[in-house]
């Protein structure tokens, strides 16, 4: 099978946006094992759009049309899809009614011009809409005696990744003659390892998952979000799917488990939350090459008040000095890291502390040389200090810390 | 002028990266008055790449091809290219010889395959290099006997951006009968005013700009680095485009000028940093609602050492009380705000200090509603404290709070 990919919208064309949804788009398919070899931008614009369609359906099996399903006039996806079809447009009542409802139960009154999100070409089916206005639309298409599919997804990304994964992968996998009605990634987090020394672990499975072809695995770098493995199974049922994942998901522990933090949405500083919590402890941090990226992190999680108190960015020496009692001296090292975390929990009164201290550069600072990082973890009267080496630039360094430091405290906190 | 752009990279169909590229080019295209009707990502497949760059050209004037350049057996744009134009490839021993150099000065060996890169269609020109090893190339090609033109720039980011404004752009224009050798940007970075505010105040100058065509006028929203204004001129020579620019640049200030806080890369951390350096004047912080995001961008910036001493991150109202001498009661107010400020300056023995203080939700506090932000700056012996409502979610409150706090320190700095 191949699906290509048309992203509707002039603002993309003129670079006031940048077009996410086909990469994601591309990396779904990719994952069930369709092929994606053409990934078009157009603009909202008839002529070039059925163009763009019919020229994409020469070569591919099927193609999403992401975007242009809204309620003005310059969305015209529908009129392109009726054209490529020779089909007709007509007014679905149901969807019409739906609309109707969403606006109603809103309290607000609905313009005329949404009710043109509820025509639908002749001879095609709806993907219900559960989140916007707008339905997605399953459009087959007959091009040159061949049968040929279009599937028209809005360009709002949760609408859209919701309705490709509930509707458009099953559909396409059918017509593939694969009875796989659903789809089920996992995700797991993994930090301590590069891309290549995952890939080289992986290696045996991964060789054994080529054979099989059902999961795929593949990886993806997300900086200071860690190294993801994500596993995809397609099966009939969600129990089979399930099933598929969970055993795939063990081998995958057996060879890379050490290294994983989280599954799917989990962060590295949600997982550090939930441990401190289960464990009824506070924490701390003193931070001072990171100067607050930590403690931004945290607060990010909702929720993090019942286990976080504060941080102490100490980034001038003598802060280090007068405000967490460090003793005076070099204050990159792992001495000045010990007595930041204790300084933390004294200061901030948390049961953890969790501190750093390093060179981010542009100079090295303290004979130290640019990139190191000193951590150091109070925990009760136990005290932990750890030196490491950072790559990159000032702020690849400084993201690095953040999720070095964080995997350090959860597997010290795993240990305790 | 219609100038198209292929993405070249199976890896961008994959969804493994985002085509970033496109939408540079794209925004470069629209400023300067070219249109771009097709952008297209295809991976690294002579023959669907040649496929490609023929049914593009059939419509398009132009084409920007960006990728695809390196030394290895899968970079094909040049073979691609090469057969499009129905033309053999060359190799460029000038191209070659920097190529050795290249290698040569940063005492590496350099593998046969390199020379890949000095390979030239016959009747193409050179886009000199002077970032990465891969020359760029202008091909011209004639389709159903028109004149029309392939341009080959690297995928690397700032190769490609480098070879665009300094060789593709003109030469497009060139071609379409503008003697515009030079284009040159500015950029006015803006707070304080909704996207559609300033476009409402712009208004008058947007009119007269759309009838003398140049310079252009963009507007990017780019979240916490706030809005901003591109005006984007063509001309002759540098001199002149600068002439242009300053201009209108004025024009704009006349319009805006109150809402301006910095030029082209200047961010608003870098500015208030800049400011304090001028006076004399050392910065501390007290975060509660952004919890270090504040600190985090500050200390992002390369030098802020010898401004910036540090921040009390307190997330617990206990640290306020017991660290930054907060009296007891509600923490989100004015009061608190005020309290917090002085606080920081005294713990942390700085001139100036900013605080924040708010609501990001999920619940309100302190009977104040979510998006609630109390800011308390202190300079010496003064304090000002204002409030305000931010909008979303709590992720975007908390980085709007982060600009809108700065801002206002920014203010009061230059009324000080």
């Amino acid at each position: 099978m191949r699906c290509d990919v048309v992203a509707i919208g002039t603002e993309l064309l003129l670079g006031q946006i940048t077009d996410t949804n086909s990469q994601w788009i591309g990396e779904q398919l990719a994952a069930v094992g369709v092929d994606s070899l053409l990934q078009v931008k157009v603009g909202d614009n008839l002529g070039r759009m059925e163009s763009v369609l019919r020229r994409v359906l020469a070569d591919a099996d099927a193609v999403i049309v992401c975007g242009g399903l809204g309620p003005t006039h310059d969305d015209v996806t529908r009129e392109a899809i009726a054209a490529v079809m020779g089909a007709e447009l007509q007014p679905d009542e149901q969807v019409a009614d739906v609309i109707r409802e969403m606006f109603a139960s809103r309290g607000r009154r609905m313009a005329e011009n949404n009710l043109r999100q509820a025509l639908v070409p002749v001879g095609a089916s709806i993907i219900a809409q559960t989140r916007g206005t707008a339905p997605g639309l399953i459009c087959p298409v007959t091009i040159d005696g061949a049968q040929k599919v279009v599937y028209a997804v809005p360009g709002v990304p949760h609408e859209m990744k919701d309705m490709v994964l509930r509707a458009v992968l099953p559909d396409l996998l059918s017509r593939g003659g694969e009875d796989a009605a659903v789809i089920v990634s996992r995700t797991l987090r993994t930090w301590g390892e590069s891309e290549s020394g995952l890939n080289e672990r992986l290696d045996p499975l991964i060789a054994r998952l080529d054979e099989v072809g059902n999961p795929t695995l593949a990886f993806n770098a997300s900086g200071w979000e860690g190294l993801k493995v994500r596993l995809t199974a397609k099966a009939a049922t969600e129990a089979d799917a399930q099933v598929l994942l969970a055993t795939w998901e063990a081998e995958a522990r057996a060879l890379i488990g050490d290294l994983v933090f989280g599954v799917d949405d989990e962060t590295m500083e949600a997982v550090v939350l939930q441990l401190l919590r289960e464990r009824g402890w506070s924490l701390g941090l003193a931070e001072s090459v990171t100067g607050g990226l930590v403690a931004g992190r945290i607060t990010n999680v909702a929720g993090a008040s019942e286990v976080f108190r504060g941080s102490i960015v100490c980034y001038a020496s003598e802060v280090k000095f007068q405000v967490l009692g460090v003793p005076v001296g070099p204050v990159v090292s792992e001495a000045a890291a010990a007595a930041m975390a204790r300084g933390a929990q004294r200061v901030l009164s948390s049961h953890v502390a969790l501190s750093l201290t390093g060179v981010a550069g542009p100079a090295e600072q303290d004979g130290m040389p640019v990139g190191t990082l000193c951590i150091g973890i109070a925990i009760g009267d136990e005290v932990h200090t750890r030196t490491v080496r950072m790559p990159g630039q000032r702020d690849q360094m400084r993201q690095m810390s953040v999720i070095t430091a964080l995997d350090l405290l959860r597997r010290t906190l795993l240990a305790s």
